[in-house]
């Protein structure tokens, strides 16, 4: 099978001009077949507040109300990836961006949820692999929105991480997947704020080990069940690191590798 | 050839959200390969009140600073598009959304112009005719914005009448391509204020005969101009017609149709 990246670029990046260029020219030079998946950054909340609209915040995620969802689609589906699509372009890759509407590309369906209500936040039932590997085999570099729809005509505020390991879950069938988180630190740290605590390699064993004595951050816990559900599902690799290291994130001298055994 | 539809719709329209819908339902039903190009409507020009930012207009078009050229990404390219293409979605219509800059689709330069300084302005250089071949052989229906890039990371904001038109041009090698200006007018009017004067048939001989008499509203001008441009090129045909009455132009029992003799 070809070796597929799916690789989630954080919104800290993202928001830094500079370092999203440089790991947009590392990216593009990055040999074989390639799915981006962006998350946010702070725009669409500075335009939130600009135009004024309230904002509320449960367990780290937005409550995308109707106003919300307008401004998230702009920005995310909009001004980000088109930007990232532009970039990417200018530095040799044939990118063509994605909102999970376009090409019925991740079908979802509003959550629910018995007491809290999470306005239009997608959750994810399908992803058209189809349509991705006929784009693939075009020598196309996919760019993922995070925005999805549920084929009734509504748009949907979708969770990037979850976007790339549903993407990379579905499709390990028809390639050889590497999962990339890439983001602001330099992989699973044993100390949240020292850059050089990275863990190299964690597997079932050792993660419940760390879990049970409290060594792991608590914000990467979602990231970690991820990547261990992705290795369940078949994809062959999953890494997190730092952004700017994405080169030797790919080779392996860099980050943290989970491991299914 | 296979017949290519390439149907414009105006910003009138997308303002509506009953007659975007209404229209949205019959292009979804139109058997074939088709191509919707949209403009942007008044949610950019809102928005940009909204921010504070100021605006100027030259000859009908927006003068695209930097900050303008984000909130038009955001608009044509997020908002609009992918709406767009999530209702032609639910209605069993298989839409991908595109920007010129995706899939390198639409290729432009900054405009350059000895007197005006137009700002973020694109004028077409390519149509990626392949691409949009590959799209449609795949039985997708491609929605454009009316944002296009350079290639060095630039977006640019294009005009929807021309782009369509570009599009119509540079297809009209691989299918039989039929060109529709679709808009808030029944066609061509005699007089502008009256719906009723519709004129069925133009030709070189009889548009040079009106414009003498200074028959024709200054707004169409443009719009003729490209079409007979366009007719030159190999479009097959050009219609320009109410949104409302799609079926009927495809039909020709509606609008205005444009002949090359």
């Amino acid at each position: 099978m070809n070796k597929l990246y799916v690789i989630k670029i954080g919104g800290n990046i993202i928001d830094d001009e500079q370092k999203l260029g440089s790991f947009l020219k590392t990216f593009a030079a990055l040999d074989g077949h390639k799915i981006l998946v962006h998350g946010g950054g702070k725009l669409a909340t500075k335009l939130t507040a600009t135009l004024g609209l309230e904002q509320q915040m449960v367990d780290g995620r937005r409550i995308t109300d109707a106003e919300t969802l307008k401004v998230v689609t702009m920005v995310y589906a909009g001004y980000i990836n088109k930007n990232i699509v532009a970039q990417l372009q200018s530095n040799g890759c044939n990118a063509i961006g994605l909102s999970g509407a376009d090409g019925n590309s991740i079908l979802a369906h509003k959550r629910k949820h018995e007491s809290i209500e999470y306005g239009f936040v997608g959750d994810i039932d399908a992803v058209n692999t189809a349509l991705l590997q006929v784009l693939l085999q075009q020598q196309m570099t996919i760019v993922t929105a995070p925005i999805t729809h549920d084929k009734t005509g509504q748009l949907l505020n979708t969770n990037a991480d979850t976007i790339a390991q549903e993407i990379a879950r579905s499709m390990s069938g028809l390639y050889n997947v590497e999962l990339i988180y890439s983001f602001e630190k330099s992989g699973v740290l044993l100390d949240a704020n020292d850059d050089q605590t990275v863990i190299a390699k964690i597997n079932p064993a050792y993660y419940a080990e760390l879990r049970t004595k409290e060594l792991i951050f608590a914000g990467m816990i979602p990231k970690l069940d991820n990547a261990f559900a992705a290795l369940q599902s078949g994809v062959h690799k999953v890494i997190i690191g730092k952004a700017e290291s994405l080169q030797q994130l790919v080779n392996g001298q860099a980050g943290t590798t989970i491991q299914a055994e």
